[in-house]
């Protein structure tokens, strides 16, 4: 790539490459026919600022450990980034006119297919929270000089998860944070909320501990001087509001209605650029990172996946009782002692979910976010962004409040590792609001996720251990009462694996089952060999990917048929996880009798509310009963 | 019941009042042998003040439509509202002791078993955003003189939702809301992270544009002053921010650590109970509504369910193309018009979604919540509460945000219809943050959901008016591409309902497919019918309840097996609708394939994406051969 030389007072050099940004922004999206040009115009000149003269960043080497991080959490402005990259020379002005087109590394929004991004962005509001979980491990775990910086729209200001960031950053005394708050007034559909009222986001953000700088986003002294003054934040993050204009530069966009999310036409596209300034192709040096060495340490990075470094797990005796829920936080305790990478996050409910046992031990490993599943999840994020190994816990209802994070966390390729506790019915008298129904339907869509309900404390630990080296979005739920263990100490629970705890040449029926359910079941088992009915059970506790193989043996063997017995809603969960099993046409399903919890729940205990939702004991013996007369 | 007369000064009579509130919780909850009596006691002085001298309702009159709105957002505080509507005479002493019991209307969390409850709480943060869509209602819709309090934990300050909710509250100017804030420090783990700085609550609540009123919320005169100040509100909400002490009013538990969610033992009881004065019997007279007719108008109660006042829908000619999210909008805009109870709301993508064709003719009826999906949900139950019937639209994958408040809303047994346009890989070049991929999964693993999957605009307008007379929650998915017309303006479409497209006595197998892969599976038809291979080909418009009927048939008479065919991952969707159809037990399954989106999708075409992910035309054919060869 033909490379300019700038010349001129470092102003003129800014405003020139400012220019050329929103030149390319323009170029990418019209030759797209898609995209947002004019999110990309309102923060050009934040960005040029940023990467000629604040951003400390080595783009040959993205893994460097001390690289800033940049995160544009208004992803729609993702030809702005583009043009970045292009302008720091990271990519050829070839690739920034593939955008948006099949197979190209810049897609319609952000993605870490491209290595310099950390996360994908384009749902709104998500940004500043990963930001927070970076800026954490930062000041936290790793002592690290890297600075977070987050470009913010003005409309996302209006969802709650960045108000979960805002108080979280300050708490934790975040000055490697800065946000910059790009207030072009316009949102998709017309005017925002809070239109160019800089003053109430300087307001909001000073309320909730922050610092706060109102400038004009186009005067570029104005951002020099508000980003030297963010660099020196002490323990205090920054936000920079920005009064600027949407599709500044052109005449045709420049605070114009109808401009979001459109491309310009090839004709408006030549008349903007001439307005512009033409084309250029300046590219700038970015100032580096400090060296290695010189500041910080990171106790994780590139320890992930060894896997070989085996904790010591708590062993349970069998037929001992405990729940689940306690077996994790113990494995978990075990698992931080012997992988320092290993963090846990709490969303203050750690003496429900046992997080608070790796507290104890490891409390500056610990971090609370307060009644924030958002943050919870997206602390997670952030911490997986810098190589360490997530493990955030809540009740497992309340992280259908996360779920948006949860999905973009797939997209950004995060590894991250969730508890849910306190699942289905079987908690009894704090009623539905508390009760999961939904969590397994819910991880299970979500892209190459995997989903684990171990049954006993001994598969809980065997399976938290396997956790922490799975990638992706590991989700395992627990239950809240105490369950007698089933396993002894050399039992394996490979994931995709299953359980086969009850077996003979008689089977007439298989009874699927996996935590709570799979007590159910034994019980069940036992009430119908006093019959002299022969029923093999099997423990699902690998929901996804499920263990298919075991599923068509057990179809072809209990020619009856199967029972799937779960504590949740029939729809998505684990009895749809074995209907999919047999679902790729080669052989015709089994007869199946699917029990869920069909309809909504009150208080009781959790024996009778079991019954009460038909997926006790009794309930699973008269299914069998019934399969097994069809038959 | 025996009831007690008071006498003294009124402190006097509400310092009584408050402690028998506060025996009250502790009497339920040591009964229960759960709960949680110590949040309850903190905020009983509030509660004695606000129902003695401030509360209009008419307990013998629930729906009484002048009645105040009493929200309880810290749910768990359940035994204090339970103590209130003992203290009103709505219950009785024998049933404020069943709490949390089998059947009891008392459960462990708040939910409209009992007549005075608008909300299922229990997750927190919720009651506010709910709380500002029914005060929304009262001002923008009724000019109804009720007011709407809601008591708040301070743990639940943390939640984004609650500043969702802040922020719309003041921009709409909602002086009918006053929320009372319960800062007691203590959360379930131990202190909040503000702990009692009342004062950094109270700025920013002003930040966001409330009045804030700080007080000792054991100091009954200041109590009763505050409350007089926020009667008086004008077009500003006020936050109540009360000191408090968790437990108050017992030595053993007054802001003590380690009593959260536990009941006293029976003997601790006991002298907890000596120490606040004993058992009392008072029975308080709360002030009545303003009568009806004097105040406001309520335009749709009663109205709902009728049914008969039949919209005139918009038409299409068969092969037009329109995409479902615009008729969406159009037979919305035609429901507005026959129906003065239809509101809209839309989260600050009307123009995406169309829900801005209703703006534009019913700007009353129209609510902007900008990108904020918690409150977009919330503020339709709180339209809900009221008796409207609302539609809230955003981008599908957007409603994982809210997904919570969905789940909850169930609980509550709210009556909304969402709309999530931009479903599935079909969207096109914008990426995977804004495909939905997950939403169908979601929405049916809702309890009592309803999920219909239009493929047509024909189609659509006819769902989009039985959403109007269908309960519960009622989800409606759009496709963001135009589709050619395929059903003619006299065609119905039952809920639970389906269409058969495509059938002969030869089909070897059925295609079931919805929505955009409908469109797939007949160019699949043809494709295959060139062949010489006749397949069926099935519109399960109605995901949930699906048509297991017609599925049952078509497995009978197609007995290669069935095609199921999905813009959906393959968790949880379709498929497994179709699946779980055949779950009763009752018949062998038949041979099934799965077609859904198997890894996560970059940007690119609509049609280059639906062939890259396996679910073109293309691709259901090879299925469908499979299928027949395997048969």
């Amino acid at each position: 790539m033909a490379t300019q030389t700038q010349t001129g007072t470092r102003t003129e050099q800014w405003y020139e490459l400012a220019q050329q940004l929103r030149v390319d922004s323009i170029r990418a999206t019209t030759a797209a026919g898609s995209g947002h040009p004019t999110s990309s115009m309102s923060a050009a000149d934040l960005a040029a600022v940023l990467i000629a003269n604040h951003l400390r960043y080595d783009f040959d080497h993205p893994e460097h450990p001390n690289n800033d991080h940049l995160i544009l959490s208004k992803g729609h402005a993702s030809p702005l980034l583009y043009a970045v990259f292009k302008a720091v020379g990271a990519i050829s002005d070839e690739e920034l006119l593939s955008l948006r087109k099949l197979g190209s590394r810049l897609e319609g929004h952000p993605t870490p297919a491209l290595p310099w991004v950390d996360i994908a962005s384009g749902s709104l509001g998500q940004g500043l929270p990963i930001g927070v979980g970076i800026a954490l491990a930062g000041k936290r775990l790793e002592q690290a000089p890297y600075r977070v910086w987050v470009i913010l729209g003005d409309s996302e200001m209006a969802e709650g998860s960045v108000w979960e960031a805002m108080a979280r950053a300050s708490d934790e005394g975040l000055g490697n944070l800065i946000g910059i708050l790009d207030v072009n007034r316009l949102g998709q559909r017309g005017p925002t909320a809070l239109g160019w009222d800089t003053r109430a986001y300087a307001e909001r953000a000073r309320a909730f501990g922050w610092r706060a700088i109102e400038i004009d986003g186009h005067d570029l002294e104005q951002i020099e001087r508000a980003y030297s003054e963010a660099e020196d934040g002490g323990d205090q993050p920054t936000l920079i509001v920005a009064r600027t204009l949407k599709g500044k530069g052109a005449t045709l966009t420049a605070d114009k209605d109808d401009w979001h999310g459109k491309p310009l036409k090839q004709e408006q596209a030549e008349q903007a650029i001439e307005e512009l300034g033409g084309a250029r192709d300046i590219v700038i040096k970015v100032q580096p990172p400090p060296p290695v060495g010189a500041h910080g340490v990171r106790p994780s990075l590139g320890q992930r996946g060894e896997g070989a470094r085996r904790a010591p797990l708590p062993s349970y005796e069998v037929g001992a009782k405990m729940a689940t829920r306690q077996a994790y936080g113990e494995a978990l305790r075990a698992l931080g002692a012997a992988r320092p990478e290993v963090v846990a996050i709490d969303a203050e409910v750690g003496n429900s979910t046992f997080s608070e046992l790796f507290e104890e031990e490891f409390p500056d490993r610990y971090f609370q976010v307060y009644i924030a599943e958002q943050q919870l999840v997206a602390t997670a994020v952030g911490m997986s962004v810098r190589g360490f190994v997530p493990f955030a816990a809540t009740f497992a209802a309340f992280f259908s409040r996360a779920y948006d994070f949860i999905r973009m966390a797939a997209i950004s390729r995060a590894n991250i590792r969730l508890c849910g506790s306190h699942a289905g019915v079987s908690i009894g008298e704090d009623g539905p609001s508390q009760m999961a129904l939904e969590d397994l339907a819910m991880m299970r869509a979500v892209g190459g996720s995997t989903v684990l309900y171990p049954s006993d404390a001994a598969q809980t630990a065997r399976l938290v251990e396997a956790m922490a080296d799975r990638s992706g979005i590991v989700y395992l739920r627990t239950t809240r009462a105490s369950t007698p263990v089933l396993y002894g100490p050399d039992e394996t629970f490979p994931i995709g694996g299953s359980k086969t705890l009850r077996r003979s040449d008689q089977d007439v029926v298989a009874i699927v089952a996996a935590g709570i359910t799979l007590h159910e079941a034994l019980a069940a088992h036992d009430e119908l060999a006093r019959e002299g009915i022969a029923v093999r059970v099997i423990d699902a506790y690998s929901v996804k990917p499920i263990d298919a193989e075991t599923l068509r043996v057990a179809a072809r063997e209990a020619s009856g048929g199967i029972v799937v017995v779960e504590d949740h809603w029939p729809e998505g969960g684990l009895g749809s996880a074995v209907l999919e099993a047999f679902a790729d046409g080669t052989d015709p399903l089994p007869r199946v009798r699917l029990l869920g919890v069909s309809k909504i729940p009150g208080s009781g205990t959790s024996a009778e509310l079991l019954d009460a939702c038909g997926i006790s004991a009794r309930h699973i013996a008269e299914a069998v009963r019934a399969l097994r007369e069809a038959h």
